[in-house]
């Protein structure tokens, strides 16, 4: 991939965001639409001057904050007036204390569920762009851009929607017509590129490095360092709605892995800001087995994670070569958790689990999270006498087909109360 | 109807529900699982002892509440200590500026979508059914019940899990494989009824009267009076999050009525306690050309509503004898309101034009809000100078079908930049 040279920015309101560091030689670069080390080609993230003072008042003018993501704003690269834009306000969504699962699968320490199926689009990828919005207004982007086979395309169109931003996305042309529609309703341009999924990053690719790509950010691609600091909020919103307390284990979906290396930097944020208390966590990763390099590199002792060919349903998760496995494998042997897979059988199940349990119909990711912490206590991995804390990133309505065969009406009768008798059902 | 006869409960904990009272004759009856009045055969409703005193500690006191409609509490029929029970946590979805859309609607005075796609099957009926799911446990109802075509089913099926009750929900044997899926993912019988939706309901109506329909609740049928009192909560979330002030204008939906008739008694309470200024405001009802009947007495002048047969994409208000367009006609007639329809092709055009302004993705039902807020500023009758509330009521993830058809990839090009040039959207 191409490193943009950008001007420097001097001017820019991105709140505490200081200043681009690489993660792997350490290298500082002012902020702009840069993804990657000049130096070393390693990924950059944004390194923070965070807030210093009294972590009570800290925590009172979070609480006083709006229910939205926003009352982080002086945790991430935004302008401290965030919420005054248009914007869609994504975040807060409810922890649910999953009681009726938690018997099911027998833990005494307390299980929630965080459920990010309430974000205006119905999955964690507002979080993500909502961020990226705020950094392409900063770079004076006029278009806002991605590649997508789902959750992105819809979560991209609606937000520069709002935004007054124009949006481009770019998606396989052979998609759904669902995923389409999702993609297309908020009126941005959408092109349907004749290929597969890695034509469609190759070509997007190109077109940053091309005057086409003048003035577009891709959320995913020269947006990315800002982008990847939404999934922050998730481990924020997890301590505050504990009661400003760290969870003993968390279960994790893992597609890049960028998600749960950012729920780690937002978990040692908070623990560094006196935020939370300084105690252990464990954080496990979750894969679906049709998709699994970074489980496979777990369970081998690797530190390298080699690429597969994705074949699951577990669609939103089956990135074959996922650029943060490393960095993943490194949180999970650090904390002490594990990385570990599921198959399609055994995803669907979990999905009915959580749904019949607590009333919550998540996407497939959501059941191989579900599915993975079955797995894990089973194997006596994941301690059921500890508060945990499982993901459910996207909703079940977006990935209907994957119960669709095995989930119907439990009788067809005939309108009256002997056919109803018959059935076996009053 | 059969009035059912109960025995009289007298320890309830209903919070600060007193009694049940008819909306014809004023009668008043212990609370119970009835619905219609022995003396007149009309609907019956909550009567409330309110809380009384300063206005500005009940406010401090929702405030402090949790981000649900069980903030409320105090002026809902449930028990103090809600919250704590197992159930879905519906409310408290977002109060969108609407400042694009407003631009291109002309209207100045401040414009506003409450988008109930946030709730936790991304319906309004999340609200309702909660509030018949507690009524149900302060009956002693062990299985939760309704008929339906859409939304309403898979509320209960979510709602009946979380709170540890049986579900068993009545629907047409030949709706789409989605909406079943969705009815049937968590867990509780879901039941296909040979015969149509009339078919439907007359069945449910003879079981309530058998000994088989003993100990079951149908949400909208015998706790009907308990299930309407949820769309109160609408009106107390739209002034709070004003900031404690009553909108001049209100678009809402009408499919039974029911919905606009609470909202308005939800805006009355408010001003009895004091929570908001007492001055007018003015309620606008909003059908589909194709299910019209309020509309039609409306526009005649009339005060009865004369039955249709439906035939309109927004399928969640079609109703073709709304029971409670009577009440609808007195409160858009009181408060110096409308009720206005629009037609399918105008219901696309606003999902469209929601999307592409503000980033919500509405069902039908907001179609026609949006299409008739645009009608009814259009025509003068609705004050584009004034504080307007429209309603979103669902998602539009559950009515795809209706987009679909003129909803697509602006180009399908080659991975090349050549052929993007071409395609004319560099």
């Amino acid at each position: 991939m191409a490193v943009q040279t950008v001007a420097t920015h001097t001017d820019l309101s991105l709140g505490p965001a200081a200043a681009l560091s690489c993660r792997e030689c350490g290298e500082r670069f002012p902020l702009g639409p840069v993804f990657a080390c000049e130096a070393c080609f390693g990924p950059l993230e944004i390194a923070y001057d965070l807030p210093e003072g009294d972590p009570e008042e800290l925590r009172k003018r979070i609480e006083a904050g709006p229910d939205s993501i926003w009352r982080y704003a002086p945790l991430l690269p935004v302008p401290a007036d965030v919420a005054e834009k248009p914007n869609l306000n994504p975040g807060f969504t409810r922890l649910v204390k999953a009681d009726n699962l938690a018997r099911e699968l027998g833990v005494t320490g307390g299980l929630y569920v965080k459920d990010d199926s309430g974000n205006p689009t119905h999955s964690f990828k507002d979080r993500v762009v909502a961020i990226a919005v705020e950094a392409a207004r900063a770079f004076g982007f006029t278009t806002l851009s991605c590649s997508s086979t789902g959750n992105l395309a819809g979560a991209v169109g609606a937000a520069a929607a709002r935004a007054g931003l124009r949006s481009c996305v770019f998606i396989p042309h052979d998609l759904e017509q669902g995923k389409v529609v999702m993609a297309a309703v908020y009126g941005g341009d959408l092109v349907g590129i004749e290929g597969t999924y890695d034509d469609v990053n190759r070509f997007c690719s190109e077109l940053i490095g091309d005057p086409i790509g003048e003035g577009w950010g891709f959320v995913n691609v020269n947006l990315r360092p800002y982008y990847a600091e939404g999934s922050k909020t998730l481990a924020y919103e997890i301590c505050e709605q504990l009661g400003w307390r760290l969870p003993d284990q968390l279960v994790v979906p893992i597609a890049s892995g960028s998600q749960l290396t950012k729920i780690d930097k937002g978990l040692r944020e908070l623990i560094a800001l006196g935020l939370v208390e300084d105690r252990p966590y464990k954080i496990f990763g979750a894969q679906a087995e049709g998709c699994s390099p970074v489980a496979r590199a777990f369970k081998d002792g690797h530190d390298v994670v080699r690429p597969v060919k994705p074949d699951t349903i577990a669609k939103s998760l089956a990135i074959g070569n996922p650029a943060d496995g490393p960095y993943v494998l490194d949180i999970a042997r650090r904390t002490g958790g594990a990385v570990e897979d599921v198959n399609d059988g055994q995803i669907v199940d979990a999905i009915k689990l959580l749904a019949r349990t607590e009333g919550v119909f998540a996407e497939t990711a959501g059941g191989v999270t579900v599915g993975v912490t079955r797995k894990l206590i089973e194997a006596g991995v994941l301690d059921p006498t500890l508060t945990t804390v499982v993901l459910n990133t996207g909703d079940g309505l977006k990935t209907l087909d994957a119960v669709a065969p095995t989930t119907g009406p439990s009788a067809i009768i005939r309108p009256n109360l002997d056919s109803f008798r018959e059935a076996g059902l009053a």
